[in-house]
């Protein structure tokens, strides 16, 4: 299959990496943002753009029948989004696969399946250490602040704590940056601390993991307890989950099954390679 | 959705509390091994039943247009078993669900989607410390043994050793035991340690776990790690897989999707109840 890429940031570059390491895909270019989307000859592309601009950009490429995966991360918007494409989807015979990440993502499909094991249970998701993106925006954002990075750290129980990096601009006073800072709405609701340096270059802006754990009941039978947790590259991930997705996108519609899909509406074996009774004998 | 029990043992009484828990699922009736299966009316029918009997019990049922789901434990014979069941299903418009317990099962899960997470790499299956079926009912066939409980112990890298409980018989030979089950086939290959007990009353039977782990690479990117374990009642979970597989089974027949599924095969939204929406907007 032929999978082109839009958009050459950290993702964009990864996935290019991931699609070169795929064995049955072919790398169909990589566009900018601003390129002609009907050069386009591929069989899906992966939105590696802004989380903002990824649905205009699927919309345009379903309605000429080419599959799309993003990795849209602004959790309250992703139903919306999904009903959205699914009707451009369904019209064109084209399949999109929407917030194809890691959370939303494959933290999704961990949190689908412990559901499905424990009924009766309470499930947390911990973040980090590592980059909070929105976070690090929104620091960024705070006037006398000259560069930031928000790193969240996890407390346990779904609870974060931030730790902002701050390079401060010439004259800028610490204190009054400090309760700015904690009082923007991205923080004022966690344990916030803000810590001046002089550079950020010393700091990963890529590393990151998460912790999911859930407790409760299977069968009526209590104290069943999951874990999944995963230590990563973040942009490596989440591009090499696009790719995994686009696979999908390009299997469905060939099952003439359009429209549009989380994670957790993928059977698992088709986000991968290779023979279906090879993968039933190796991973069953 | 209407399920039905067949076979009474740990799993089917556990599957009975899963049921009774569920909210969309009614209890069709709990059947015996012999019973007719003629009287059972359900859209689906776990078979709690030794993994040997399931292809004749599914068979049986799969003809009648109703829907099986089983644990079917013997991983060299699950792809054939899902080839022989799927052109029954088939035929007779029915869906079967195989080998859906915890492993082969929600693991096998883990391990697709950890592979397509990070494509090169290597995994590792770590049991234990746990009761394993196999390795007790043949510790029990040992001349000289009266009970026995086979425990296997992970040792990191998916290498398990075994420790085996033994009850001696009556002028039994403790060493002359132990040289006969050390050389027996299953335990010829492991590190094994026999130790004699006067009974198995203070053994947990059903206390199981699981440690998989991943490192690889990601969009050509080294150094990414992944691990899901879990500690849990080992009938507990395999039943409550079983009860959300038959939810998915009943979906795929009411969309027509008739045909044997391994759980790697199955979208993880088909396991839960309730509505997609509500489920997307949750989970993802």
């Amino acid at each position: 299959m032929k999978i082109a890429i839009l958009g050459y940031g950290n993702i964009g570059r990864a996935a290019e990496q991931a699609i070169l390491l795929a064995p049955d895909i072919e790398l169909a270019g990589v566009y900018h943002h601003n390129d002609n989307l009907d050069t386009i000859d591929a069989d899906a592309v992966l939105l590696c753009t802004p989380t903002r601009e990824v649905e205009s950009f699927a919309k345009a490429l379903l309605q000429k029948g080419i599959c799309t995966v993003d990795s849209f991360d602004i959790h309250q918007q992703i139903y919306d989004l999904r009903q959205s494409l699914k009707a451009v989807a369904e019209e064109h015979k084209a399949v999109s696969v929407i917030s194809a990440g890691w959370d939303p993502g494959s933290d999704s499909v961990a949190r689908a399946m412990f559901l499905s094991l424990v009924p009766q249970g309470v499930t947390y998701t911990n973040f980090g250490p590592g980059r909070s993106m929105g976070h690090t925006v929104a620091a960024k954002a705070i006037p006398g602040v000259k560069d930031a990075l928000s790193m969240t750290i996890p407390m346990g129980k779904g609870v974060h704590s931030r730790e902002v990096y701050v390079v401060l601009e010439e004259g800028a006073d610490a204190k009054e940056v400090e309760a700015l800072l904690k009082a923007d709405a991205y923080f004022a609701s966690d344990e916030t601390k803000m810590i001046v340096v002089e550079s950020l270059d010393s700091f990963c802006t890529v590393c990151h993991g998460v912790h999911l754990v859930r407790d409760g009941e299977s069968s009526g039978v209590a104290n069943q307890h999951l874990e999944f947790s995963m230590r990563i590259n973040n942009p490596a991930l989440t591009a090499q989950v696009m790719v995994s997705c686009a696979r999908a996108a390009v299997r469905l519609q060939q099952k003439q099954q359009y429209g549009a899909y989380t994670m957790i509406e993928l059977p698992p074996i088709a986000l991968l390679p290779g023979d279906e009774e090879q993968l039933i004998r190796q991973l069953v």
